[in-house]
């Protein structure tokens, strides 16, 4: 049997487990602590900066994957050492680590990326804040998610604390119509599977709301993203999923926002609303089996995520919901924490969105 | 947290750990073996038919349910009196564990049953052969399943044994042109939800293949089906899941074969053929949550079982077959045993059909 070890406990572990029991996969996961979120699977609890840990945990295991990007490139070094794949590798996980660096390197693929420099000093942000309209996104090349480490900004001194720690990404503030996702797969053989492109929407910086298909795409849209998205993932070699965040400019242009090397929050919404979902794609291709297929079951589905508190007591409200399914993330409750998700799908995009979004309200705490 | 409680470690209880997770719901199971099928989620390793042991497991569960529906009467009264919550309860598994009470117990409540009678002794036998055209189905009252304890008979000498045992329930045998089931989910409350009328095919006494929904039914013999899914359910006061298999007669009656008062292999097919799998709304009915729609996602869906082997180096041969989804249970290969299945689903019956079968003959041992 295949065992597959997962270095993370959150969310995105969790919702493996459900998949790898149906494809007889054995998964493990070294987890956080011991009540993380895919606690049922931590055959380990430590500290996945620690290569005695680590490969401690890995042994056994025919490849490590990931529930986060931040595990270090001396621990996977490590583990490629003691003969153990690791997929997606170092270097692409490289790629996620650090924006300057994703930067770069999209920018030599030829890929559209906003207009964007590399900040040493105040200087170089005075110049490029000069060359790009007096307002401009600042990102801390390492350590950001969900809206931390950015920032809008007009004048150097905003970002002083982060320029005294290195360089910092600046990049054009694009003016865009909406924010798209495409989600791709691809196995160290090289197949690729590419679903269609889905519609985000952000909250304060988090992912609040998706939509499979994208309303409105084009054929040429749709292409056009499914291609950066195989270009994505053969220039960075990417094995597992992949999901590559994109803006659609009010002139028609798709411009690459920000790349996840492992399933994502734009792709829960595969899990009801596609043939094949991307915690099963994901574990398909670190394993090397077959990809499955990425056609969609229904015309529409609608993912909203669920924040604070997913009671169970509340699931009663759903009596007329019959329709939306429940991902329950398992988690204390905490004001704003990501605890779950919702999903609806069917024929007719303003009920499916109606319905998803009258389930996740039933969780919001002060309902 | 709801704590539900599986007493079995087999396939089904396998089948219960994704939803579970997705629901938020902690599953635990007392397994027969440390390599049961739902050994992931196994707390407890031990004889279902001692007491003790199962009142142990059972600390702490706000709910047991079932993988099978051999558990002895004490042991349920025990639950009962320890003050836990046992679903289906002892008098709806009382019906599944004895094939006589069942048939009295359907006749009672005037539904749709074969001609049958309680033979204690050779001419009793004898008598029914007479009266039913010479050639009737006999079957011991506790412990067949999957074609045991099942015989078509001529003479009564031919079931001597089984009558030196105790009394023997014969049936007609009934001249149906195919075999049906009706899946049903009931919560304590009293709703229930039932999917459309299946079409199951045997093979050796052995469910070899599911169609969802049963080609060319007619709406008069779906509703039928579904009006025989709720008195049953209603009749026997089950909750949970329930399977009913039946019969349809060449002069286009409908007649009950079987019950399950548990998930069924004729249900499998709704894990990906109908918005909420069987396996998800057994867990909503027992925890009593609302149910989930029990609507179809494709026109069609077929699901096909796997014996012997589901080697899972095979799965490079389902290159041509992205569509399928796999269902390992991980058991060790053994010849004729049932160790998981696929499922096809899709707009056209002749291609979801074809699909699901040739997927499940890359699992063919001489393959």
């Amino acid at each position: 049997m295949t065992v597959v070890g997962v270095i993370g406990g959150g969310q995105l572990a969790r919702m493996m487990i459900g998949p790898a029991i149906e494809l007889g996969i054995e998964l493990r996961v070294l987890a956080e602590a011991p009540d993380s979120s895919a606690r049922d699977r931590a055959t380990a609890v430590g500290d996945y900066r620690d290569v005695a840990t680590v490969l401690d945990f890995a042994r056994g295991v025919d490849v490590i994957t990931f529930d986060h990007e931040h595990v270090p490139a001396p621990v996977l070094e490590a583990l490629l050492g003691a003969g153990i794949a690791v997929r997606p590798g170092p270097s692409a996980l490289a790629v996620a680590q650090d924006k300057l660096h994703m930067r770069r390197v999209l920018s030599d693929l030829g890929l559209p990326v906003p207009i964007w420099a590399q900040a040493d000093s105040a200087e170089d942000v005075t110049r490029f804040l000069s060359e790009n309209g007096g307002r401009v996104v600042a990102k801390t090349p390492r350590g950001g998610y969900d809206g931390k480490g950015v920032a809008v900004i007009t004048d150097a001194s905003e970002i002083a604390e982060w320029l005294s720690a290195g360089p910092v990404l600046l990049e054009e503030l694009v003016d865009y119509s909406r924010e798209l996702a495409q989600l791709v797969a691809r196995r160290p053989s090289g197949d690729i599977a590419t679903w269609p492109v889905v519609e985000t929407t952000q909250s304060g910086g988090v992912c609040a709301e998706v939509i499979l298909p994208a309303p409105h795409a084009s054929q040429r849209l749709t292409d056009l993203a499914a291609e950066i998205g195989r270009t994505v993932a053969d220039g960075l070699g990417v094995t597992g999923v992949l999901a590559i965040e994109l803006f659609e400019t009010t002139d028609e242009r798709i411009l690459i926002n920000e790349l996840a090397m492992r399933p994502h929050n734009s792709g829960h919404v595969t899990m009801e609303g596609s043939v094949t979902g991307q915690f099963e794609q994901h574990l398909r291709a670190v394993a090397d089996m077959p990809l499955g297929s990425t056609e969609s079951r229904h015309e529409w589905a609608t993912m909203v995520n669920v924040f604070g508190a997913m009671d169970v007591a509340r699931y009663a409200r759903l009596d007329d919901q019959s329709g939306v399914k429940l991902h329950n993330y398992g988690k204390e409750p905490r004001a704003a924490r990501k605890v779950g998700h919702v999903t609806a799908t069917g024929s007719e995009l303003d009920d499916v969105v109606y319905r998803a979004r009258a389930a996740a309200a039933i969780f919001t705490p002060a309902n």
